[in-house]
């Protein structure tokens, strides 16, 4: 590997992402990007008697499809890294308790996808590990609970707001392979531009997204049309305008091959959610159902995929503290250069 | 590096740990290891208005003075591993956020600072960094807030329940360096024996201890005798023992040279802590204080150091679920084989 700049690592050899497994609540089953999931479910309990056991019963569902779908032994899976938006991440703790494959447990809030896929791309780059778990879970009926209010309030929700996705997305890391392989990552810092409104997250982590990014462009030397796409993930509407303003400021025109995986996933006239979605399991679906489907079809051949986090919790909300984002990067090619 | 069995990596190039810092609370600040603390403070605020903000505070100025003891230039850190006990990890993300390095949020309750260390040399010897800063916190009021009762109710403890430890630890990874070294690794699995009672984590994360413990054995085919000493992260007086004893019944015998920061940092008699500390600071702070200047006085050559986690939250207590636990265990030396 080499080090681009402060924040890039370039990855030489091959880093393939085998195979990825997504599953989805029925919201998410109905939006436009349904076809391209594995398993959409009819309900938000799937059986289980609350939603964090449903939840912890889709990653762990998620993650196993994708180890059968990627035909690796897990005997042959080395680690596994998980995260979700849950306190203490216990959907990642109960639902991967039986996998018997040393776990390192990640919090990144929304950004929690791509900080697994870079950990373990430096593992397996650096002989640590030859195949990897990467997998992240969210689920709107628990992280409302969680985070705003109990649904059986039926609170009204403020137009900015974003809308958990349910599910879970998971990716088979490998060494050597035959791609689409990682090819770098950059790896955020935190910004905090002082939002404190926890109904308007993408506001709060756009700036988050705008720095990573074009330290991604600085370091690598690249621009946004090396990309077939970019993908933030889960900016939303109000966070994807800011995001494209903040770039165009700053000399980056993205808008022609910009997307936000919040944006993609709902469709904004038949499934209102205002700003879209959010969540880990936004990214981490979106990318495991949809743009791992199209970069295998080789109608994407280089991405690049932000996922976004808020790290923020209720309690630092009622002390009247600012919302830190963070955002990392990973690119996701069909050829190495 | 070279891969033992599943979980063991061992380090043949030198990752040194150039330099360590703690801060402790009050109680901490009474106990025997006082005098090993870069800072006692003398109450739970440090002048901030809240115990979270208090945490994000002590976090903040114990990374900052790992960094300033450590004499490396901020530049020259690449990344920052850290985490905490707070929902959504916001004690490392807030205190954190200024830091201005690429940031990895990880969660490993209560064995946090050995993942820490874990993923930071994996980083290091691939490569990947040459100095990355590697920190936990945890704090007794907003850890009982949070989990437990608010303290204003004054309920009482049962026996087996453990002290949080407030404090923050924090250690810098370099590559290269004189020591003391970092030579290996052995990432635990999620082990769940079904202990349901949450104020009885020690007997819920022994035999996670033991699982990596003995792992770490036959990974590495060393036995107890080859550790000057051997810590586990917050089993406490309950947990301790029952670790010794499960060691006993598969054939190892730890007796003699295995303590846990849980019961080292607290005086039992004048500090009824009743089965002693936890926390991510408990190892975090033991290590970053006491264990390594004894490293560093050769008063120990060879120490193996298993941070212990419980894997849950109170959500998942009220639940009806049982208590997962983890362990991650590194080995520090004084030399190189």
């Amino acid at each position: 590997m080499q080090k681009l700049g402060k924040q890039t690592i370039k990855f030489d050899s091959p880093i393939t992402i085998t195979e990825t497994a997504s599953i989805v609540g029925p919201k998410e089953s109905n939006g436009p990007l349904a076809k391209y999931f594995d398993k959409c479910l009819e309900d938000e309990f799937w059986g289980e008697k609350t939603w964090e056991k449903a939840e912890s019963k889709i990653i762990k569902e998620a993650v196993s499809m994708s180890v059968v779908k990627s035909k690796v032994s897990s005997d042959n899976i080395d680690y596994c890294f998980a995260g979700d938006l849950l306190n203490q991440c216990i959907s990642s703790s109960f639902g991967l308790r039986d996998l018997g494959i040393p776990f390192f447990g990640i919090f990144g809030a929304c950004s929690t996808f791509v900080e697994a896929l870079s950990l373990a791309s430096v593992f397996v780059d650096g002989g640590a590990a030859k195949n990897i778990i990467a997998a992240v879970s969210s689920h709107f009926c628990s992280a409302e609970k969680q985070f705003r209010f109990p649904l059986e309030l039926g609170n009204q929700r403020p137009p900015s707001a974003q809308w958990t996705v349910t599910g879970a997305g998971s990716a088979i890391v490998s060494k050597g392979g035959e791609g689409p392989f990682i090819t770098s990552i950059t790896t955020g810092k935190i910004v905090d531009m002082g939002i404190k409104d926890a109904n308007n997250m993408g506001a709060a982590m756009a700036p988050a997204f705008v720095d990573t990014l074009i330290t991604h462009f600085k370091d690598t030397g690249r621009n946004p049309s090396y990309y077939d796409g970019i993908f933030s993930g889960d900016l939303g509407y109000i966070g994807k305008e800011i995001a494209i303003e903040l770039c165009q400021t700053q000399g980056y025109n993205i808008k022609n091959n910009y997307n936000d995986c919040g944006v993609m996933i709902f469709d904004k006239e038949t499934q209102d959610t205002h700003s879209g979605g959010s969540g880990c399991a936004c990214c981490g679906t979106v990318f495991s159902g949809y743009l791992f489907n199209q970069l295998k079809q080789k109608k994407y051949n280089k991405i690049l995929v932000i996922a976004t986090g808020a790290l923020t919790n209720a309690t630092s909300s009622q002390q009247g503290e600012s919302i830190p984002g963070i955002a990392h990067a990973v690119s996701i090619e069909n050829s190495i250069n």
